[in-house]
């Protein structure tokens, strides 16, 4: 997911443009124009920084000088400084906001991602946390990207890089097997494939027919681990297995255990807690 | 926040062709071309209907025939049936998980907006309860419109319709009474001028150079109804008191008991539990 | 109206982009590429300068060297260099015309602003002098900018900053009561409510439902100053009274007279005499 | 300058976009929503229309039901009902304003244009009335079209449709004969050439290297009228020649009488006079 | 690769907009107004059509009645008509050129593609034909779907599809191995790994270390079946072997014969044979 | 066609930004972040340099060092470095194949253009190549743009520089006559008045009326020069002579000998041999 800088910049551009709307008023009531000040963004919580690539990236575009004391993906504590801006007073009162939704937000998916992924890394297990495209709207990139840095997979970055065959699909064609057929004779030979199943004996039938990735909906525990054993039994030790639905963080050691490859969870970037961050002006 | 349809619809575009990128690779694969199917767009828990219009708007723009059966601000209760629709089903599975996304987002704040908004009611306070501008980057509009339909305040829509002096911009100019007096000054009579304090001194200075809104910032319920009863006493009856920071669920009440007037909380656009909600393909 | 230099980049991208087409032939033919040269900007008549801020900005987003002799709001005399422009000759050719648009436009607003600020500021009267909504397609920020530059109130921003209840609205709503009472219920406090008014005793109604301006529409200078005083007399006296309808230079000054806070004008806007501005290249 | 109905909607788009902003708060605070009602556009003094196709397009757009009385270029009274709308009161409330300003805009353009061109006709004359591209920053297109509606031609669309060499060109390049060689030797077969001359013998010089256009630079109805009798003499009797700078009202027919072929103007679009033209709601 | 109708319009509307520019002056000027005509879109030599879809969509937008004679796909013959067009005759001819662009340009991939894979499947070989990233500037989206259309593969849609380490990638990692393990440990889980191989050495090493598919840069007919022998025999059976470069008409069947299981040719896309195609009015 | 550099580069964004979508996916995976590596552009065959401005912008505009070791225009052999870049590797990787598409793209017209004309040149003839408006969908500037760096016309650059009538506009009209005089009477004096026939009569009637530029359709060389001829002893010796249709490599030079003032091929543009070039990471 490596975005060049001046591609990102314009993402970035647009939302603060919504943001400044016909200008901030208040900046240009209150505050002197061309008055240099200098700023610090502050974590108020502990958690995982993310979002300093971009907070950099808009700063420096708006021609502020802006000095990153952590790197994305970093463990950061309550009062540490992360950010140092200095420049124009209005243009950094402007960009507040922007930049600390920005960040709080991409934090608040990291820290949380972080948490999932060293639970099961402390238990030694392999098992990947994964996103799905259930993002804010509109936030895929930077939701996903979010998702990296606290240590998860992106998954699907939107709907053109993988065929991920879900239950709506599959109630329009019918069976597994056939939508795993389709998916291979009319996708490209580029695109991995991953099927929706509900019970072993469709995880079967999509690996016979040729299935990449195998997505369990619901399955318990017991059951991800029957149908992982009753798929390498087949021979299909290569196919990889993800669960998702019903995860909670009670849970996912269960699921862990019973090597599943992927616990994927909607819940990292559509039920997102914000990390607190603030930005706060150093010298009047 | 009146929108009119087509201006919505751009917005919505954008957010759906984010999604598309070079082509939904699955529909493509494995769903047959111009194949009419009908789905239903279904609650999964109880709450707050939001983004009902803006799911009607991007589905009619896309030539699906829909049929809202719940109007925005409704309550809704698990496996209630939101939205029908027919038509294209390539066109359909393209745009599930862009619909859901905004239904379950803008669902998610009203519900706890109104979650909220009731428990004043109830205790019969006329205090408001208002958003913030900590919203997902970009997402503004949809957002506060969520907060409005939950029977929330907006607050200021972005950075031009309103003079916010805060502790950043004191920490430039120095004090309260400067920075509303510069406001007054060089700011336009059409917009209102709120100021955050920080002490009930503060706060009748405010008052004093004539400032429309009082933001207190961190004050407890006991301090929040001490400047309450200090600016009245001083004559300011009409100056609007607003309390933020530290807010929660459990001192919500006591707060609206010290007759604050509003009480503004970034959590609501912040942090979301997204509604669940989900979309089923009912004729194959 | 603060906006970052880097958001107005933008707004003034589009308008050279549309000006240049699919390139600026006479350039290409007749300016040797890469030809470094250098080039004034010329005011041909007196005013009030405005747009400079703009001019540099386009031009040094060009990567042009570019040095303001003036500020925005600055009086300036016919044959007063403005601006000192050097670098890539068909750089400054294809930008001449888009710089002298915008200059001429925005200083022509500027000066008849301030003509008309002046005569009450000198008639030691403190009504303000505002902008409508009247501007050219497109270009409310330049214009309303152009007024402040001039000593005006750029008054609303556009629809999303205040509420501004006109005759319109009313021939819908039916009373200027029940349209004000809508408004506070239905509309945020972070909003001022403006209503239109053609006679005193619905000045007097808004008033007491809790208008915070009030706009007489085509009202004669005795009409408005009696409708002041009615207001007075029943103790709303912090209600901003605002003029607007057949204002000429003539009776400006018997309106301001009357003691009304704001004068509106579309004319400042929509009929406009654009300041004589040229740009020469000095050196060949 | 034929642009299809959905590119001009586009731009259409934009321009209402901006004042929309994050919402029309008055709109969605006292009109109530899906409310049909009817509207009238009414012209408040004589002129010439201009605009109603853009009217009518972007009402359509926003799914308005429209019906035009009167078409572009047609003479109005005051009072004449222009346009006739019907549908949603918030969209035609929200849409109101920008409408009229283009409406009051191009006919404002149409009007003054109208009068020089029947001044002209009404004197047998074969001269033409011109534009410049001295229009509103960004308004090129609407502002050439509403001289094209008034009778006048509208000259250089934008900078690449035609070689037109000026004072700054040949400051550069150092001679008129030199400038209009290169443009023969490096611009495309299909433009025009047109140079600016200050004296007669360069109008000469211009007109031997293979000038189509002439523009006679500040040139007194004498000179001028002695600039065309030189070149016929010189046997290039199919050059245009075109007066630009000092021409009003006043001595526009003696250029006329001089035989020019062209007359442009900046002020038609640099300096306008709205034409008063307003909406009025008629069925609550 | 399919993108919903709408989003497809907003891609042929830019293009269309930057052919209008400031307007179609001949059909402004030859062209009445409002006249309804009938026309035809013909081939002027056999082929495989592509681009009908988009052709429709676009004239559709633009308010024209459309019917498509036609499908993406179908063999056409000289003298066949592909599409008739009703409507404003100033419409159809300002689009003319647009669609035949697209037409002509999609007709001439799919139908150069259409031509190598029936030459594979006239001998019964498997082997799949193959689109690059080398497209015209800007246009993946339209040159992948006429391969698509033609019978090959669109490989690779953009950078976010896939992983493709090729000869750059390596120059910089400086081993095919260390690559390869690196895209495993750091790329996503939903993403199929190429990397491209200069002898058989380095296909074996990338297969061990998990590549799905490899690319042989250059490798003769011989070589490529060589490679693919020594794969199977190290037991990689499932592993995808591509070829690319050198490769032309007359030694494709070679490779297919050597079984390779994709070709890849970037001059499908960056070289062009348009096919011949016009548009004809058929009633003045 | 001069296009500031940051107008062009915003074109370019736009057709990065397609290709990078989501990100690159390989860059992100093998590539480490903020590796300082250095690149060579090479041609890989001879032909005529393209592009190389468009290039040296992009990668400017990403924050690469560029040095172009060619111009535009110039001549290159195989092997020749044309670019030199340095820069951040992931940056350079990510840029690659747009950057060279545009190059090849470019170079390929150019090169093709250079051999027309170089052929004319060769023979002493002053019949100039010419483009047409059949370029790649979208590319009109950037394939204009080769041709002219080839030595050809860029003809009509898009629909508003010219008046063009051909076919379908006489289908509509009815005369060659009748259309030009339209022409005359409703299009502006700016623009050259170019019309197509199909036989002399017409091509003399066309002369009568006013049209500067003839452009003979499917003429042989034969008839072109009875054209020619005939038009001369009527007197129309400054109207300009197109042939256009049927025109080969082989028969180029006896339309020229026919002495046709312009030739110009829709193939240049619609039918491409891109021009080998690549990009070769010289330091790991």
């Amino acid at each position: 997911m490596f975005v060049p800088k001046r591609i990102v910049e314009e993402k970035l551009r647009q939302i603060l443009s919504d943001d400044i709307g016909q200008g901030d008023v208040t900046a240009a009531a209150v505050i002197p124009a061309n008055l240099a000040v200098k700023a610090e963004v502050i974590a108020k919580e502990q958690g995982v920084a993310a979002g300093i690539e971009e907070a950099v990236f808009i700063a420096e575009y708006l021609g502020l000088m802006v000095k990153a004391k952590v790197v994305d993906g970093e463990k950061i504590k309550g009062k540490q400084v992360l950010i140092q801006i200095s420049g124009d007073a209005q243009t950094i009162l402007s960009l507040e906001r922007t930049m600390l939704n920005l960040l709080s937000r991409m934090s608040g998916i990291a820290t949380k991602t972080r948490m999932l992924t060293e639970r099961l890394e402390n238990a030694k297990l392999k098992t990947k946390i994964a996103a799905t495209r259930k993002s804010a709207p509109g936030l895929l990139y930077f939701d996903k990207k979010a998702v990296v840095i606290g240590g998860g997979d992106p998954h699907r970055l939107h709907l053109d890089d993988m065929v991920l065959i879900k239950d709506n699909h599959l109630a329009i064609v019918g069976s597994v097997e056939e939508a795993v057929k389709k998916a291979k004779a009319y996708g490209s030979f580029t695109k991995k494939i991953e099927v929706e199943v509900t019970c072993i004996k469709d995880a079967l039938k999509a690996a016979e027919v040729g299935a990449d990735i195998i997505m369990m909906d619901n399955f318990s525990p017991k059951q991800a681990k029957e149908a992982g054993k009753a798929l390498k039994e087949a021979g299909f030790d290569k196919i990889l297995l993800e669960v998702s639905g019903n995860i909670t963080s009670d849970n996912l050691l269960e699921y862990a255990v019973a090597q599943v490859d992927i616990i994927s969870l909607g819940e990292l970037t559509h039920s997102i807690k914000a990390l607190d961050i603030s930005l706060e002006i150093t010298t009047p």
